[in-house]
């Protein structure tokens, strides 16, 4: 597979009061294409990820407003797979080119979340798990993933400064993203003193409620050698399924879906996780970080955190990890987080990072997690 | 193209208050598997169409509800168009199948809305069209339609009484399709007299709130072959956009979206409205009957109405439309009526539909609608 990235656009994430709905999906759709250097009717399909518009904005069919906003009448869906709508949405634009389908198309992510109160984003966030076996029974997202947490810790002997190095690191890279929600640093008490949400859980573990859209266009690959001299290659991509509901999972200490994602699409792309010199993953709370570097196989099981804790995830260092930021630092607009994964992969690759630039980074992969980790896509990026 | 369907599958549809969500799907989803006498192993990918369970049931993320009722950890993805949710799946299955990713895919379409009040399934509906302008303006889907009505009946002269034979039709059909939700006779008068929705659509122009769920299995035309020797194939497929908002469109008195898909679809196909044997059409409104006969060219615009008050769209007529009762008598789960739609031609095309079997039926088409027209799909399939 060899599909080329030929435009990125994304908003400001963050509480973007002034700004609707279909205003940040217009501004994210008209920058890809500006960067793209083509114009709407250059489009054949469109697809986009959203989760939360029906509950929070009373708004379905997503795929039509992406269609209206460009004034086109091409095919316009919506996909949605909780947090990992956006990637949904990249790879229903790869089956479109490869297809043969279409041979341009445009993959956007929206969400707007902070017009309505925490509660009700809360509430609507729940739809993600298993709604008569969690949701029913007053589970949160922050309670799922602190399960996980304490499972982890239990098991490998993951420190409470340990788990607060991830979110001290993406604040880090968060602070030289222009775009991310948070442009401030933390410290490791900063993290461990904050409120506790669910224990052991801080408020600083946990990606905020954010408002933004991210796109790119995606291009067959000799469309797109002869638009972008400088297109990033689509290489592999690989998804997964595992049960709504954590209790009915075999273990608390992994999220099996990023393995076997991974394995589909490094297979596809004809690498290993040596291969791999940077990588975006799905941290919408710092336990999520360590369990998908671990089933990406960038470090053995148990040992993310003490690698997190030594630095290595920096974007200077050994495995850059979440350069962006991160869901936590840059924001978790969640149908606009997958397409922005692939946004900052993109980035990286072409050499566009600014501050937090990665050497040498040819192979970047990007991860994208559902719920407590019922969907996980990954797809890899090549220079 | 040609992609075997080698099985269906439905539930009942109606208030079917001892099944939840997951066991409607579950159910659809283990008859259509049965019925193409596979495992759920076989199973390589899965797509699912819904609209309102976030709303209606607080769970979104169907896709991995799917994939974890079969115990798979296959990709599944939920797809997502408003009404059209369903077809929208069917072209997920043809995309995968299309672009080699999978050689057997399980489509299925469920909606679950009969545990809440009316008001809000109104609300959540109308997520449909455009909340900013019509939604929050207090429109509702019924009021949308009448004012299609509204501006067809003066444009075209269409009366009253030709626009009850829609559902009149509908009911006869439904009478001889035991999975329908209404299986009782209605006359013209019954239609007019019953009480008015909005003004000229009454409650019996209304198709109703309804529970259920429905499933097909997709193969590559090798593999069909193999597995089913009276597969019907998929030969075409189209799909189009328009704007969210009746108030942005040209014209009241047609669904534009419904000619561009068929246009597409047709071509790919190789046949012309001439060729179609049979349609299942979005009647999610009487008057949206007429509008989609028109689109797919099986009727001269303002003249569908006098070829229904005449009886051509019965079963052993002229050009029979939905045999199974369409979305008035048969019900209209939202996002199963799509995949319905596609299951009911399957079942014509292989002389398998019983008393209201139309004869020699050898292409049929199922025309899917989402909002007031703002995505519409058609499908083509052949025996």
């Amino acid at each position: 597979m060899k599909i080329g990235v030929i435009g990125t656009g994304l908003t400001k994430f963050g509480e973007i009061w002034d700004k609707s709905l279909r205003d940040l999906l217009a501004e994210a759709q008209l920058k890809s294409l500006e960067e793209a250097g083509i114009s709407p009717k250059d489009i054949e399909m469109i697809f986009t990820g959203n989760m939360c518009a029906g509950a929070l904005s009373g708004q379905l069919h997503i795929g039509a407003m992406a269609a209206e906003n460009l004034r086109l009448n091409v095919p316009s869906t919506r996909v949605e797979g909780a947090c990992a709508s956006g990637a949904l949405a990249i790879r229903a634009g790869i089956a479109a080119i490869e297809s043969g389908a279409a041979k341009i198309v445009q993959v956007n992510g929206v969400e707007k979340m902070t017009d309505v109160s925490t509660e009700q984003v809360t509430t609507a966030l729940m739809g993600a798990g298993d709604e008569e076996v969690e949701g029913f029974q007053g589970a949160t997202f922050p309670a799922l993933y602190a399960l996980m947490a304490r499972a982890y810790m239990q098991e490998f002997g993951l420190t409470r400064e340990e788990l607060a190095a991830v979110p001290v690191k993406s604040h880090k890279h968060g602070s030289m993203n222009p775009i991310a929600q948070y442009q401030k640093e933390l410290s490791i008490d900063d993290v461990i003193n904050a409120s506790m949400v669910s224990d052991p859980l801080t408020l600083m573990d946990c990606s905020p409620i954010t408002d933004g859209a991210s796109s790119i266009i995606l291009a067959t690959e000799s469309i797109a050698k002869k638009l972008n001299n400088d297109a990033v290659w689509v290489v592999g991509s690989g998804q997964a399924s595992d049960t709504l509901a954590l209790s009915n999972r075999d273990s608390l200490s992994e999220i099996k879906a990023t393995r076997f994602a991974a394995e589909h699409a490094f297979k596809q792309a004809g690498i290993t996780a040596r291969d791999v010199h940077l990588a975006e993953v799905h941290d919408c709370f710092s336990i999520a970080e360590l369990l998908a570097i671990e089933g990406l196989g960038l470090a053995k099981k148990g040992e993310a955190g003490k690698h997190a804790a030594a630095g290595h995830h920096y974007f200077d260092s050994k495995m850059p990890i979440n350069t962006c930021g991160g869901l936590k630092s840059c924001g978790h607009p969640i149908g606009a987080t997958g397409v922005k994964q692939a946004v900052e992969i993109v980035h990286q690759l072409q050499n566009r990072a600014g501050k937090r630039q990665v050497k040498k980074a040819e192979v970047g992969v990007a991860q994208n997690v559902g719920g407590t980790g019922a969907t996980v896509v990954v797809n890899v990026f090549k220079r």
